[in-house]
């Protein structure tokens, strides 16, 4: 397994690189992935030994040029294959004698088109040498800390109007890896994951994984520290016994959210006809999911939303959550939304429910806010309100986790509600999530210092819901499974080590 | 019925506006109220008669001001009444004598703290005086085209840095009209509406609905040519007999769609709490919305994301869906969700299969693509291959819709494959609606582009299918209740006047 590790490091931490097929032709997939390496502008140049390979030129970008790879002088540890599909075992023929480690192949057409002799053919060669395969029919890796970037889709794009506008955004380095099976849904990950400020540590998309699977990279993933949430779009799986083996193993680590798509009689047809999968039935991969404490999403913006949580906060226990708010229906559909996932929103304990009277009788909290969960304090809300009475809530024992609806329309309130309740939030060992609702400038500022408190944020009461769940399920599967309390130790020794 | 069209018209088109309990005092709803009306920055200013009401003051932002409503000279249409819960029967009393048409009353401590012979006084006295009543513990309404704004949350909020910033924005008029039994949902709707930019025709919030309802709303809606679409959130129907009726009516000419919160027993224990709502079972719900053509929404972002689409396109019949995509995961990811709501994916016809394959023979487009349904182009695509392969498909009869996940990604894509897929799209009468995933500049410029030439967009593959779904099963209503043929006249008419 050692080795395994080893030779996947290859993809992320290459000494040399060679790219087979790189060109000067603007706009060619060999263009576009030979300039990431040499020339990624807005992020870190590849710092590594870089040879584009192109029997046609001299150098490219500054960078000499060598007809094969086999005249590269020395060893090669990654390259990245584009030249047509025939061409594609040649490659890796010489590749062998390179002493490559890693090849990442791009090129299309092979099993997805049918072409499942050409596909043996690479497998056999590849496995000849000892070399990984990503791909064929992917987009491979992007790795912000070394510059590794076989992704062709320009970062750049320039409009008809002549505006030059980020494209395909690569994120900043962050916690979340993103593997996936799509290189059409990672792209749209990658934009997605950009424009939220969600950091990324590794991005893999690998095609038709005619070598290198989910499951290998799932290995790979845990041992990798800069790695604590695993993003895995899927349309089917390689080997059923490697995944449930090693997928249960890492959820005990970190968690895996997963999209698997094919879930439908006409959606395996069409994954078919995308990557080759062969979907089979959906039962089958709930079950496996639910085995291995894999989080399966629904659907996209749960499949992220989810993600955001579990790469922002500790998971914990139970199933009864309570809901602090300054907006009447907002409480109630995140109510709804609770009890259909299967979570409860019981009435706060006697205790409490005193504790809330006697701020009544205070005049800490208006006598007119509801305080039987949802607590809610009303739109003549005022900071300090919020902040006394999620202390209450959180002291409550049979609360498990809360859900801060706090809208900023209250004219009552400055930022101060969320600062101090963050204050608060980081005393209790129970997880909170916050959301506003809104799309213009104080709405998305709103949701932004949430964020930054470490107050995961969404945009409707249901999306808080679901990341609620998500949080509490997984810590229930750590706890049954005895690994919550070797978690929890981790997380708090990066959240040390990071201050 | 003319005359209960007559009075509550004067909610939204009064000659005259008296505000009791207007004051000078900076942040009180009495201020916020009044200076919407006086002096409604972002908005037009109110343009008929304006009086403020307070015995303390002699001006206020330099009208005079009464001390009490009798002491008004002439008649008063409209009075928005934010004095204290005793003192409001009082003033209703008053407005008698002013020939007052319509009240509305933002104070709360009524029904939903259960002073219900508080609110019980106030619907006598204003059914003495002929008055209809919006409220009590509402926002009322906002009106941008003739400056009514009763919304007590004031447009701008000034940040503990200083910054002054929009807070509660009142959207551009539109043809939605928004009506909520919750203020805070309603104050949400707005920033939502705002920041997506999808105008709004009338805005009202009726909190504990003592008299004017949501039936009594949709009655003036239907008769409403500014709206045309009717956004509607619920904790409980006033009068189920009314609404059976009224909705119905209104459905066969605009469609309404519905969030009705309050679903879950817990949810339902706190919506009695936000609005003195008593919900009921939630199927009778369901049922009453299936006979009405009301479609509800079971999340706030497909209540927003349904009426976007049915704002924008007009709907269709049938149930099979075309999809046609440059990106082959989001692609098997909107199958599964079109399937998972009840549409189809079916393969094309033969005859446009042999279409496909004629322009894969000519190199219109690539060997490559799938051409089964999804038609999926490939990240290889270039404009014009989706704006020859959206034509061919809107030809094909199986096909009723189309959903576009037209993502900007791909290297070949110019805006072109925009513009000219809307040019196609307008030669045939089936919905098509678009998505583009991300979250960066071009992602939003790409979906802002759809939207504005008539394409609704979404930023995922799930929201599309949900939007197309509402789009075909609203056709289906209509055209079950032989109101198809007239709706698709009357759209297309508006559509002529605003050319």
């Amino acid at each position: 397994m050692e080795d395994t590790i080893q030779k996947l490091d290859a993809f992320f931490n290459p000494r040399s690189v060679a790219v087979i097929g790189a060109t000067k032709s603007q706009g060619k997939a060999g263009a576009v992935i030979f300039e990431n390496f040499a020339n990624n502008e807005p992020q870190s140049v590849f710092k590594g030994k870089l040879y584009p390979i192109n029997p046609k030129e001299e150098e490219i970008s500054g960078f000499k040029c060598y007809k094969t790879l086999s005249e590269v002088p020395g060893d090669v540890d990654l390259i990245v294959v584009i030249v047509p599909s025939n061409a594609v075992a040649g490659v890796l023929e010489e590749a062998g004698g390179k002493h490559t480690k890693a090849a990442v192949i791009i090129s299309a057409g092979f099993k997805e088109v049918g072409n499942h002799e050409l596909e043996d053919q690479v497998i056999s060669v590849a496995k000849k040498h000892g070399i990984r395969v990503l791909g064929p029919n992917c987009l491979g890796v992007f790795y912000a800390k070394t510059g590794v970037d076989s992704i062709f889709l320009p970062a750049y794009k320039v409009l008809s109007t002549g505006e030059k506008i980020i494209s395909t955004p690569r994120p900043e380095l962050g916690n979340i890896a993103m593997i996936t099976q799509s290189g059409a849904f990672g792209s749209a990950a990658l934009d997605y994951l950009s424009g939220r400020e969600m950091g990324v540590s590794k991005f893999v998309s690998f095609g038709n994984k005619c070598d290198t699977s989910e499951s290998d990279m799932l290995e790979y993933l845990l041992q990798d520290e800069e790695t604590h949430v695993i993003l895995l779009y899927l349309e089917d799986i390689k080997s059923g016994k490697d995944f449930l083996q090693i997928a249960k193993k890492v959820s005990l680590k970190k968690p895996i959210v997963v999209i698997k798509s094919g879930r439908s009689e006409a959606g395996a047809r069409a994954a078919a006809s995308h990557t080759g999968a062969i979907a089979g039935a959906d039962k089958i991969y709930d079950a496996a999911f639910e085995k291995t404490g894999v989080i399966r999403a629904k659907n996209t913006n749960e499949f992220f939303n989810i993600g955001k949580a579990l790469a922002s906060i500790k998971p914990s226990v139970g199933s009864n959550v309570g809901i602090l708010t300054d907006a009447g229906g907002p409480g109630v559909m995140c109510v709804d939304e609770c009890e259909i996932v299967g979570l409860t929103v019981n009435e706060l304990s006697e205790s409490t429910l005193k504790k809330f009277e006697d701020l009544k009788e205070k005049g800490s909290i208006f006598k007119i806010a509801a305080t039987h969960n949802p607590v809610d304090l009303t739109g003549s809300v005022i900071d300090d309100q919020f902040v006394i009475s999620a202390d209450l809530m959180f002291q409550d024992p049979t609360i498990n986790g809360i859900i801060f609806l706090g809208l900023h329309h209250m004219p009552g309130l400055q930022e101060r509600y969320i600062i101090e309740v963050a204050k608060i939030a980081a005393k209790y060992d129970k997880p909170i999530v916050a959301c506003d609702i809104g799309e213009t400038a104080l709405a998305l500022k709103t949701r932004k210092l949430f964020d930054t408190l470490g107050l995961p944020s969404y945009s409707s009461p249901e999306d808080a819901a679901h990341a609620m769940k998500a949080l509490l399920r997984y810590g229930e599967f750590l706890q049954k499974n005895n690994a919550l309390d070797a978690y929890i130790t981790e997380y708090n020794k990066r959240k040390t080590t990071q201050k």
